[in-house]
């Protein structure tokens, strides 16, 4: 599969990516090599990793806990201690092997580790593969604060290696799917019919999506790295759904959901907000919001849990001014940036959701 | 007194300093003015500086406790909370009032939250004036290894207020006084002879060679920012001046070195080192090191000290594949890089300093 040229580094694939990573190893001379796992990918992605490395450098394994409430400054600061113990140096390279916690943990604490050393990714969840293999974006949760501490640095190469689709269980390829699903309703059409007929199980035509899901959050990512336009668009679903996913992790007598899980919801309240406030068609808000519905189950919300959330909004990374910003649609595949929307219409929103039927 | 054009950004003075970052404030609309102070600043500084500050817009003050104890990851945490829970956004200003602590820190939480917000210096001693106005370094400690956590970013402004310079104790004019005469033993005959002529109780001469000192640390980080070469040379004396700071910070026995004592401790090694591997005369060596110490008192260590501070170096930032690397001089104002001394040499540094007398 073909190579994805991202700024200043490429997304490789599979088999030919290790030939990829290997020359990269080959060339730069790494003092050591540091592999950051948790200890799923070290248990289900380390050997296959491992195999495919050729290189006659000391290799250290780092291992941190499992899951987003790890995603945080006190498992960086075990990762830098453990760094500085294993006499890491500014030739160093970190290696992250694993979901989205693993790579943006890991990135920030390459970037800040003696004020930055060298990193490279290797997503092994959907979402990881989908959404940070591009963008530069690293970082950690703050409290339930998602992603507030963290800085824009890229990797030297990310290598996609499909065969860690067999490692995860059903849910996270589902959670990841709605990044994929996210792209097809800001991108085009195309895509969109693309993503909603197809399977998360079927993993020939799942690969295919994944590296068209690449390219497109490329194209958008190098005309604005800053996120100063176009970029936003990358956040459909997500003022909500951050909100939704921070709400669901820290409320005691909820299940967590899953990031995917949250942002599918974000995306269908979004498709509401926008047939209020940027002129989408009721019909098509309704068709495009029951083909995400058919990949996930209907969460309950209560009046309380929506105040709650609208709560939390106020601390999303993309709001300025004390005013809540969303990313709407004026069609599919029609992005617009921007835009506030009342506490009452967001109430409206939900409403919009709890009545959709997902069969 | 004129401003200093750094990368992308202005080193301005006084009086005339503060139109500069009135103008800024004007012009760039943020949503909110943060000012990071520590106790120190926040009594000795904060109200001087805000009778200069023109803005009609909402100033919150953000305190942390002085002292380098505290430059670490709990107190960036700390403010990074208060950052959220004063609702700073993206366009949020973060203004660092305050000695190295609060600029190198201060700069770090900056460029991390929420991905990065502009942040602008006021460097309220004389080490931070000299030495942090200009080079972009932020960061942080972690435990005893100094500065191993940081990221290279720059302010919008550095507003150097000489005013401040009467707020300090003798002890941290004596300790920033180190990194000058670095400036010179780096630069020139030119500014050697001056710096070491001159004394950091004459506010009016100290002043000029404050500006002196910025134009010569700007130039060396112009030419190369991220320390392939030359910008190694404003490491003079810091390799063996960072371990013997550290080692004086968890010795439970010592009583702690500021910065610029250690240095100037690092210097007079660095000296000797320098007669021995790239040529230094001897008769040179001792005459500078003597000016050295004419600043400063007599430091003992016993060869157990010498064997822990040799331990420490393995940490220090600048090493490279498990090799120690030395700055060093061929002669007053040439510095070498890259150096390597065996410990039997490091070990007769310390008897060379020993033997000196500083009166």
């Amino acid at each position: 599969m073909q190579a994805i040229k991202a700024k200043n580094y490429d997304v490789v694939f599979t088999d030919s990516g290790y030939q990829n990573l290997n020359k990269i190893l080959k060339e730069k001379e790494y003092s050591i090599l540091f592999i950051l796992v948790d200890s799923n990918t070290h248990e289900s992605c380390l050997a296959h990793f491992l195999q495919q490395v050729e290189t006659s450098q000391t290799i250290e394994i780092i291992e941190i806990e499992p899951g987003e409430e790890f995603k945080n400054l006190e498992t960086c600061e075990g990762v830098w201690a453990a760094l500085s113990e294993l006499n890491a140096d500014r030739q160093s390279l970190l290696i992250n092997l694993g979901g989205g916690v693993v790579t943006d943990l890991g990135g920030f604490v390459a970037c800040c580790f003696k004020r930055g050393i060298d990193f490279i990714n290797v997503p092994t969840t959907l979402l990881a593969m989908v959404d940070a293999s591009v963008g530069g974006k690293t970082g950690v949760d703050l409290g339930a604060l998602k992603n507030q501490i963290g800085v824009i640095s890229n990797p030297q190469l990310v290598l996609v290696d499909f065969t860690f689709l067999n490692t995860l269980p059903v849910e996270e390829l589902r959670s990841g799917y709605a990044e994929m699903l996210k792209h097809g309703l800001i991108n085009s059409e195309l895509y969109w019919n693309a993503v909603k007929s197809a399977s998360y199980s079927d993993f020939d035509s799942l690969s295919e999506l994944i590296h068209q899901s690449i390219v497109i959050k490329n194209e958008v990512v190098l005309e604005d790295p800053f996120e100063k336009g176009i970029r936003k668009s990358l956040n459909y679903g997500h003022t909500l759904g951050h909100a939704i996913e921070s709400y669901f992790m820290e409320a005691r007598d909820k299940t967590r959901l899953l990031h995917g899980e949250a942002i599918a919801i974000g995306m269908i309240l979004a498709n509401y907000l926008s047939t209020k406030l940027t002129g989408l068609n009721i019909n098509k808000a309704l068709e495009l919001s029951k083909s995400i519905l058919k990949f996930y189950d209907l969460v309950s919300f209560n009046d309380s849990d929506i105040e709650a959330i609208i709560t939390l909004l106020k601390y999303d990374k993309k709001n300025s001014h004390g005013n809540i910003y969303f990313v709407l649609l004026e069609d599919l595949g029609k992005p617009k940036l921007n835009q506030k929307a009342s506490n009452e219409l967001i109430f409206n929103a939900f409403d919009f959701y709890k009545n959709l039927c997902n069969k």
